[in-house]
C-alpha cells in the first residue's frame, strides 16, 4: 500500500455517508439541539421516562413523524425518509426506540395491517401522540415463534365484538414499549377465532388505559422495571382477561370477519397470510439496522477521537530527539481494535442506505413482487442481525480502548453500550434472523420466511438439483466487470485486487451454502430425523449466512465508493474497503485455508496486509469519523470534545 | 466421544471447586445471607453507596477481612483465603470492589509497603473500617504508565514534612475508590523528591478528610459521578495544593527519608526497587482474576439453567409423537454458545486456585525469590486479562442467550455485566498486561516487569540465541508422562489424547514465542527503531500471551482433574476439558494450518469435535453450573430460579 498523504474532500465524503436522505439528516441535526435533547444520564426511571415522552412530543411538532405516513391522513408517505430519521436519533437511545415505538411499530401496524378507516380514526392522533401506543406481539412464552402465540381473540356474533384473552402467563405480553406508563391502545396479536375455527395471527386495536391513565377494565398491566439500558422507554406486561373490542377494532388488511362470523381474506393460505403480515413489519428491523450503525458510530467517534490524542508510555528516545509520550492510536494494537471496525462500519453503512433505498422502491411499486420482497426480507432480517452485534461489539471495544474514562457515564460509552445491547434480541433475536437468512438463500427467496419448517425445508433441498445462485445485489454491471477482470485464484494477483476479493467471498458463499445443501439431502436420503439433521448443521447454517452478508455488504461498499465524486476521497475509501474486507479474510481464514482458497503463504500475508492497512489509514481516522456528520452535542463525551486535547495542548480536529 | 452416561458425584465435584480454601467458601455462604446482601437494583447512587458501605461495616464485624492481615494486629495473615474470601462478594461486585479498595489495596498498600508501625497505627482502623481509605496511584494522565507518574512528594527537611503537590491536571489522582465520599486518608504514590534529586515513584500516608467528611485544607476532591456499573462504589478524584504530611508517613520499606533528608534504600536501582514495591501488589491482580470468574459463573449458573427449561418451537412433529416445544438448550446454536464458555470457566477456575497457592506459598517462604516472584506477578497479569475478557464475553453472551429475560435487570445479567466491565482495564489494562506477559517470557523471567524498555528488551533478545523454555506450571510429573506418551504429530492420533493436546498447545507458544524473539532479532540487526519494530510486531505480541496462558490454564486443568477423587466424575471432567482445549484449538485453527500443525481434514474434525462434545456435555450442563456453590440467593435472577420452570411445569434442578 501507499503511504502517499491523501486529500480528503471532507465535503464530498460526508455528502456521499448523507445520501439520498441527506435533507433528512440535515434536518434531524437542526432539530435534535438544545438542552432538551441532550444526552443525560444519571436520572430515575421516573425522570427518563418523563424526559423521552417530553421529546417525543416536541419532536411530533416537527416533520419528521410525518414521513412514516400516508399523505391521506397528513403525512408525508417517504418511507426512506422515516427510516433515515430514526436512525438520527443518536442522542438518546431511548428517545430513538421510543419513537420507533409510537410511529414506526404502533403506528406502522395501524398503517400495513388496516385499512382506510383505521388510517382516518387513529393515524393522526398517533403521529401527535395525542394516542401513545404499544405494539404487543412478544409474549412471555414467545418471543421468536410468533406464529405460535397463545393470546387468543374470539368473535362473538352476537355483540358484533371480539373477546380478547390471555389463557395464561405464556401468552403474557412482554417487553411491551410504551405499555408501562404511557400506552393508551395497543395493536394486540393474536390468535383469531371465528365460528369455532381458529385463522392465525391477526391484529386488532384493543385500548388499555382510559384518559386518566387508569388500565381499563379486564386489562392488566406491569412494569417491567429497570432494564439494562433503554430507561425512558417505559417497558411493561399486558394481560388480557375476557376484554371486549368492537369487531371493527380488527386490522382488517389481510383477513376480515362479516357480522356474522364469516371469516375472508385475499391469501388463501393461513402460512401465507402470516408471512406476508409479517413482511409488512420489515420497516422495523432496517430501522434497527440503522439505530445500531448510528450507536456505532457514535461510539467510534469518540474512541478515536480520544485515542488520537491521548498518549501513554514514552517512546525510547531515538539519538538527541526529545522524549514524547505516544499517542494511543499510534499503537498498532490499538489501530487493530478500532480501524477494521471503523472500516466496517462504513461498509454496514453503505450495505444499510442500500436496503434502505430498496424498501423506499418497493412501497412506492405498483404491482407485488414476491421475489423482492423476500430478498428485501431476508435482507433485512441478515443486515440487522450484522450491524446489530457488530454494534455490541464495537462499542465494548470502544469502552475498551477508552479505558477508565470510557467507564464514565459523562462519556456517553456506557449508556450507547447498555441501550443498543438489546438491539442483537428485539425485532427478531439475531440467531434466529440469520436462519432466516439461510433458509432464504436455499430456496432462492422462493418462500417466504418460515413458510417452510424444518422438515419442509429439508423435503425442499433434496428435491432438486442444488445450484446456488449468487444475486448480486448492488452496482451489478460495475461488479461483474470487476469480477470477470480479477485474474482468478492464482498466487499473483494482489490481495488489494477487488475484483478478486469480491469472488473470493462470493466462492465462499457459494461453497458454503451448496455444502449444506448437499448435508442436507444426504441427511434425507439416510431417513434421518429432521430436526436432529438441521440442529446438527445449526453452525454450518449461520456460518452460510454470515458468509452471505459479507458479500452483500462488500458489493455494497463498492458500490458506494463509486458514487464517490472526487478521486483522492475515493482512493481513501477503497483503502478502508480493503480493510473490511481483508479483515474478513483475516477472520475467517482457517475457512479459507481449510477448503485450499488460501495458500498458508497468503494468509499469512493477509495479516500482514491488515497491520499496513491499519497504520495506513491511521492519520485519515479522525476524519473518517467526523464524516459521519454527528453533533458534538450528541457525542457529548468529554473526552472526545476537548477535554483531553486541552490537558495535552493539542487542537480539536473536526469540531462542529 | 461416548453417548454413555455419566453419574456426577456432585459433592465430589463441589469439593474439587471449592478447594483448599473451601472453609473460607463455606463461611462466605454463611455471611453473605438475608436480606443485607441480597442483590438490588435501581437505586439511586448515593443510596446504593450507602448500603455498599453499611454491607462492608458488617463485613468487617466477621472473620473475613482477618485473613490478609499480619497476627500481629490482630489478623489470620492467610494470603490465599483473603483473595478467595474477596472473589466470592459475587452477591454485589460494588461490595466486591469495595471490600478490595479497602483492605486490600489501601490495607494491603499500608501491609507491603509500610513497616511495623504503620501496622501498629493503621492496619487495626482499617480492618474495621474506622479508618476508610484509598489507593491513590492511577493519574488522570498516567492510567497505566505508573513510573513515569507526576504526583511529588517533596522532603522539607526544616519542618521534617513532605509537600504533596499535583502540579497539573494529568497529576491528578483519578477513579480513586473510596474517594468521592467515604474514605479518610489515602495512600498516594508520589515521586519523592529529597535534596533536590528525585527517587522514584513512592507511597506516602495523606489523610484527606476530617472527622467531619469535610476535605482537609488543600485538598480538592471530585467525584467520577455515574459510572457504567459499580454504583456503590465511590470513585473519585484527588488533587494536592502543597498538602504537608510527616516525614513518618512514607510508608518505608522500600525507601526511607532520614531527618536530615537523606535517602536510603534496600535496593539500589532506582527502577528494581519499583518493580519491587509494584510486585507486592500482586495479589490485587490475582483478587480482579478470581472476582471475574465469581462473575462470570454467575452469569452461566443463570443462563444455563434457564436455557435447560426455557422452550422455544416446536420440533417437527416425528411420526404420530406428541409435538413439544424445544428446550433451547438443546439447540446446538445455544450449546455452542454456553459450553465452550463453560468449559474455559473451568479451566480458569484450576488457574486460579493454582495461581492463589503460588501467592500464599511464596507469601510465606523464607528467603525471597527473584524467579519465583516473576513467574507469579507474570502469571496474575496474565490470568487477569484473560479471566477479564472472558468475564466481559460471557456475561454478554449470557444476556444474549437469555433474550429479553435477559436484559432485565431483575434477572442479574445486565448488572453483573456493567459491573465487571472495568475489570480489564483495572488493576492493568489488559493489553498492557498482556505484552509484559511476553516480555517475560522473552527474558525468561530473569527480569522484573518493563525493567527493561522496549529497546533493553530488543537489546536484550537480540544478544542471546533465543530459546523457549516452557517452564511446566502444575503437576509435573503428570503432564511430562501425558506428553512423553503422545504419539506424536500423526494424522492418526486422537483429538482426545491429552498428551498430544498438551503438546499441541506447548509447541504452539514455543513456535510463536521464539518467532517473535528472531523477529526482534532480525530487526536490531538491521538497526531499525526499536519502537517501530516492537510497536509493528504488536499483534505477534499479544498472540504469545494468548498461547501461553492457554497453556498454562489447560495445565492447571488436567492438574485439578487429577485431584478428582471420583472417577466417573472425573470422565465427565475430562470431557469438559477436552472442550476447552479444542475450542482453544478451533478458534486459532487458521495458525496450527498456516503453521502446518493441523491438516485441513485435521482442522475440520476438531470443528466437528466441538459439536459432539457440546451435545454430549449438553446434560450434564446444569450440574457443572450448579458445582459452583453459588447461593441462589446470589444469583437472585426469577428466570434461573423456578419462574420459567414453574411457568413450564418442570422441576427446578439443584436448588440449595
Amino acid at each position: 500500500m501507499t503511504e502517499q498523504a491523501l486529500r480528503v474532500d471532507e465535503a464530498e465524503l460526508r455528502g456521499l455517508l448523507d445520501g439520498r436522505w441527506a435533507h433528512v439528516r440535515e434536518q434531524a441535526r437542526d432539530v435534535l439541539q438544545g438542552e432538551l435533547f441532550a444526552p443525560v444520564h444519571g436520572l430515575s426511571t421516573e425522570e427518563h421516562r418523563e424526559r423521552t415522552l417530553t421529546q417525543l412530543r416536541a419532536l411530533a411538532k416537527t416533520d419528521l413523524p410525518a414521513y412514516g405516513f400516508p399523505e391521506a391522513v397528513g403525512g408525508r408517505d417517504d418511507v426512506g425518509a422515516s427510516v433515515v430519521g430514526f436512525e438520527m436519533l443518536v442522542n438518546d437511545l431511548s428517545l430513538m426506540v421510543k419513537m420507533g415505538v409510537q410511529w414506526g411499530l404502533f403506528g406502522g401496524a395501524i398503517r400495513a395491517l388496516g385499512t382506510e378507516r383505521h388510517h382516518a380514526e387513529y393515524l393522526p392522533d398517533v403521529m401527535s401522540v395525542e394516542l401513545p401506543g404499544c405494539f404487543a406481539m412478544t409474549e412471555t412464552g414467545h418471543g421468536s415463534d410468533v406464529q405460535n402465540l397463545r393470546t387468543t381473540a374470539t368473535y362473538d356474533p352476537d355483540a358484533e365484538e371480539f373477546v380478547v384473552h390471555t389463557p395464561d402467563e405464556a401468552a403474557r405480553k412482554d417487553y411491551i414499549g410504551n405499555a408501562a406508563r404511557d400506552g393508551r391502545m395497543a395493536v394486540v396479536f393474536a390468535q383469531l377465532y371465528t365460528g369455532g375455527e381458529s385463522q392465525g395471527v391477526h391484529a386488532l386495536m384493543v385500548p388499555i388505559r382510559d384518559g386518566r391513565d387508569r388500565p381499563l377494565p379486564g386489562v392488566h398491566i406491569g412494569d417491567c422495571g429497570v432494564k439494562a439500558g433503554l430507561p425512558g422507554v417505559d417497558n411493561g406486561r399486558l394481560s388480557f382477561d375476557h376484554v371486549r373490542v368492537p369487531r371493527a377494532n380488527l386490522l382488517n388488511r389481510y383477513g376480515d370477519v362479516a357480522p356474522d362470523g364469516t371469516y375472508s381474506s385475499p391469501i388463501e393460505s393461513k402460512n401465507r397470510r402470516f408471512f406476508t403480515m409479517l413482511g409488512t413489519l420489515v420497516r422495523g428491523r432496517i430501522s434497527v439496522a440503522g439505530g445500531a450503525g448510528s450507536a456505532t458510530k457514535a461510539a467510534l467517534a469518540i474512541a478515536v477521537r480520544y485515542s488520537d490524542t491521548r498518549r501513554q508510555f514514552t517512546r525510547p528516545g531515538a539519538d538527541g530527539e526529545p522524549e514524547r509520550e505516544v499517542r494511543v492510536l499510534d499503537y498498532l494494537a490499538q489501530q487493530r481494535k478500532l480501524l477494521p471496525a471503523l472500516a466496517r462500519t462504513y461498509g454496514l453503512h453503505f450495505a444499510q442506505e442500500e436496503l434502505v433505498v430498496r424498501l423506499h422502491e418497493l412501497s412506492r411499486s405498483a404491482g407485488p413482487d414476491e421475489h423482492a420482497q423476500r430478498e428485501l426480507e431476508s435482507r433485512a432480517a441478515g443486515l440487522k442481525a450484522v450491524a446489530t452485534w457488530h454494534a455490541t461489539q464495537t462499542i465494548q471495544t470502544c469502552r475498551e480502548a477508552c479505558g477508565g474514562a470510557g467507564y464514565l457515564a459523562e462519556n456517553r460509552l456506557p449508556q450507547l453500550r447498555a441501550d443498543s445491547d438489546i438491539f442483537t434480541t428485539f425485532e427478531g433475536d439475531n440467531t434466529v434472523l440469520m436462519q432466516q437468512v439461510t433458509k432464504a438463500l436455499l430456496t432462492h427467496f422462493q418462500d417466504s420466511f418460515g413458510d417452510l419448517d424444518q422438515l419442509g425445508l429439508v423435503r425442499f433441498v433434496a428435491g432438486k438439483v442444488f445450484e446456488t445462485v449468487i444475486e448480486r445485489t448492488a452496482a451489478i454491471p460495475l461488479i461483474d466487470r470487476l469480477v470477470a477482470a480479477a485474474p482468478g485464484r492464482g498466487e499473483e494477483t494482489s490481495l488489494y485486487n477487488r475484483g478478486w476479493q469480491l469472488e473470493l467471498l462470493e466462492d465462499r458463499e457459494k461453497h458454503i451454502t451448496e455444502g449444506l445443501a448437499g448435508r442436507l439431502r444426504r441427511a434425507r436420503k439416510d431417513g434421518r430425523d429432521a430436526f436432529e439433521v438441521f440442529n446438527g448443521a445449526q453452525d454450518h447454517v449461520l456460518h452460510a449466512a454470515r458468509a452471505h452478508m459479507d458479500r452483500v455488504v462488500l458489493e455494497a461498499f463498492v458500490a458506494g465508493i463509486d458514487r464517490c465524486g472526487d478521486t483522492s476521497t475515493a482512493k481513501l475509501l477503497n483503502r478502508v474497503c480493503d480493510l473490511f474486507v481483508l479483515s474478513v479474510v483475516e477472520e475467517d481464514r482457517a475457512w479459507f485455508l481449510e477448503h485450499e482458497r488460501l495458500s498458508t503463504a497468503r494468509a499469512k500475508a493477509v495479516t500482514q496486509a491488515v497491520n499496513d492497512l491499519c497504520r495506513g489509514l491511521r492519520p485519515y481516522a479522525v476524519q473518517l469519523v467526523n464524516a459521519f456528520g454527528l453533533r458534538d452535542e450528541w457525542l457529548a463525551a468529554p473526552i472526545a470534545l476537548g477535554a483531553e486535547h486541552a490537558r495535552q495542548g493539542d487542537p480539536v480536529p473536526g469540531r462542529d
